[in-house]
């Protein structure tokens, strides 16, 4: 039987500012990617996050993002290697001290935005990434871009890794996202959306822009937390997904 | 015999900005308090402090302080219990993450300037703190002012606390320290200074400027890492200490 | 006849994060504070929020804060007065330059949060505060709370001063306003907060939780920008005035 | 007669950090260009530095730089044009209600570091922040590097530029700095490194690592102000340039 997880970014609030929908989302997800106060989240709201994902069931990972508040970790910085392991160990450690503090167990780690995006296509920059959440703690399972150089970076120095799609993007050839300067890079249409997504899970491909069909792993479906529709899109890939006898959990095998 | 800390906060530097002699005070102290990225110190600069005191053999704290690096986290802010709480989980947790990754484990946390000084007269607060340790990881050492609120705080919780003494400064007859702002705050005499240790850590007793002896519990003794004289002056006190046949050791009974 | 002028605090999103209801609360109000980067507002937000205003015909003040984006510059915080000179300096420049880009001239300043408050009871406080603006620029208004020392110290030095008042809070017999950590702090009755500001612009007077009547200058009123009921309430406020014929404007007599 | 201006990096300290010899650098330099406090520099520092380079007769200049004081402004980041206008403004304005309260005329903008960088080869970027300088004053001088997009962007939209060459750096065929990472990037030879810099002021050309002479524009030499040797080269520059006859001011024919 054919199983996948459904992860979404919480705890992007900051002070008094508030951001998702954190409560009510965490009803559909099994995994929530939590802000770390770099370039979202602040102490105060990470403790909160924890405690309700912890409540609701939901794993726990980090999402270590840029030091970039203003730009929402969003814009690619050209940090060193060396300076992203520091970024990411930094990162997951204040979140994994509210984990435990609430007797939790942290869960995983994605990496955030321009971060993300950056790691998928370099491979030193993903195996700094790599290498910081196994140093930190080698149980923790690496989420990133379904065959990217960061899921690649996880596996190679052994850390269980959770390759992510995207129910509403479209794919190149090569497997990567349509960039969103492109047109046709969302996938408006609900019906297509979940068709896409379902396929990657139970037959493994998807059809790309090119008219290729590609052979993807999904593990892990991201959800949005935001947007007006975020919790009416949830609750229907949740149902399109049990329909199709797909499990929905956080558990992956090694 | 009598057995006392010698502790120096370090990790002070920040991206292009250096600070202290980190690398030299290593060699003459038992404990150091390493910044966790909010008062000073950068993720880069922890771990680069961190495996220079793992190297050293010195025990590894967390030096949790305001977010406020312009002032270097010297600045009272009023910021409540419950902000206090967050505040120290969030750092001890970003500091513990590089001692894992490095393969160390971490020793103690000493709250650092301004919410130190808060701390020790503040209750609420005090047991914020104290409880944000507890609960991260119980078996860490509290430092704090000797006989003050936070370490009263934390040994309620039941966490092992070091009172901390300072060589060059002089005590009011409640034990708290003669602020900075009145003279006769400093012992700018060194003997005097080397004197006032000693007898704290042998007989348990310090003579306070109102003439009156009070009693005092001296575990860990405060020494400054920058200044034109700090190696000099730890040197000093190193060679007092042994001189009176004081045992130098970060390993606290319970 | 008697003129009012109705501030309001703009601006105040960042980066990713909205806050308020700036474009549409521009209709109600002669005046805006507009946050300059410290406690809240990002270079982006200034400059929209600036153009916005411009259009909208309100004269622009800046609102310098507590370097305190997480705290929203609410929280007190320990600075020299020379410090708080120099970041009130700082802000001023920044937001009149975003004015003077788009063309328009700077009318005043306010201080945010706990600046605002700290400045109304500390007179070598406001003092630094009315230097900044004095130097920076002689021909802005300062803004304080009516009758406190942030207004004396720009009357001393040679600032046109707007004394504001608060249509919702309640008054102390020394013209402060009840803390909101008290009950009555806040006037929920609307028709009794309109009495109470049209009363102190009229007669110049307030009755205090005390039972007292005191003398009150009402030259500016502060209307809040978000919360659920913002807007009716600056409609309703400005009907009022109207009604009992009061000029509303941003022009005040020196 | 030939004139040169020679223009340093002031105001780099941050809080308790202290960078660089500003008040030696002073006595051999004719502008100075002060951080604004985004990649270094913060109100406190900005006031002392304005005031001394008043004192000394030094030109004043804005020095703005990315957000990113871990990374002192040096790391590439991907922003857009018009956050490149804001963040520019911002920082303008900041330093120029410094220079005005004390009495004083801005002079010109350097950007910092990578925003330097970028903006010498991005015709987009380097427009934005050319009118981002026309806009808060149009009597600044833009000061980039020689021949390089940021100056053209200056001279189309009508600023008076400043083209900088470096004393100590290899040039490329193309006019561009051989960069960091290729050996003989620096000239470490001294008497070489002034027979450079006196050629292109003297002749307008400079000798390129691929022996091709190409014309250069020098109208201001960038003099290092930290570093073991800094005050020491500076001397060396002015002694060679007076005795080649060459006038050292920063005022420039527009």
């Amino acid at each position: 039987m054919k199983t996948v997880d459904l992860n979404c970014d919480l705890g992007e609030s900051f002070g008094a500012y508030q951001l998702g929908n954190d409560q009510e989302i965490l009803s559909y997800i099994t995994s929530a990617n939590v802000a770390c106060g770099f370039h979202a989240g602040d102490p105060v709201t990470m403790r909160k996050t924890v405690q309700m994902a912890l409540e609701a069931g939901v794993a726990i990972g980090a999402h270590p993002g840029f030091a970039d508040l203003v730009g929402f970790g969003r814009r690619n910085m050209e940090i060193s290697p060396e300076e992203a392991y520091d970024l990411v160990v930094y990162q997951i450690g204040a979140l994994q001290a509210f984990v435990r503090a609430e007797g939790g167990v942290m869960h995983h780690v994605k990496p955030h935005g321009a971060l993300y995006n950056m790691a998928a296509t370099r491979p030193a920059l993903a195996e700094s990434i790599a290498l910081a959440i196994y140093k930190v703690n080698p149980e923790l399972v690496l989420y990133g871009l379904a065959g990217s150089e960061l899921t690649r970076a996880g596996e190679k120095i052994g850390l269980a890794t959770a390759h992510e799609v995207f129910a509403d993007r479209t794919y190149q050839h090569d497997g990567t996202l349509t960039p969103r300067s492109q047109p046709n890079a969302l996938i408006t249409d609900r019906q297509q959306s979940l068709q896409q997504v379902i396929r990657m899970i139970s037959e493994g491909r998807v059809l790309t822009q090119q008219g290729v069909d590609i052979p993807i792993q999904a593990d892990s479906i991201c959800i949005h937390g935001d947007g007006a529709h975020a919790l009416e899109f949830a609750q229907s890939i949740r149902e399109a997904l049990l329909e199709a006898g797909i499990t929905i959990s956080a558990r992956f095998a090694r």
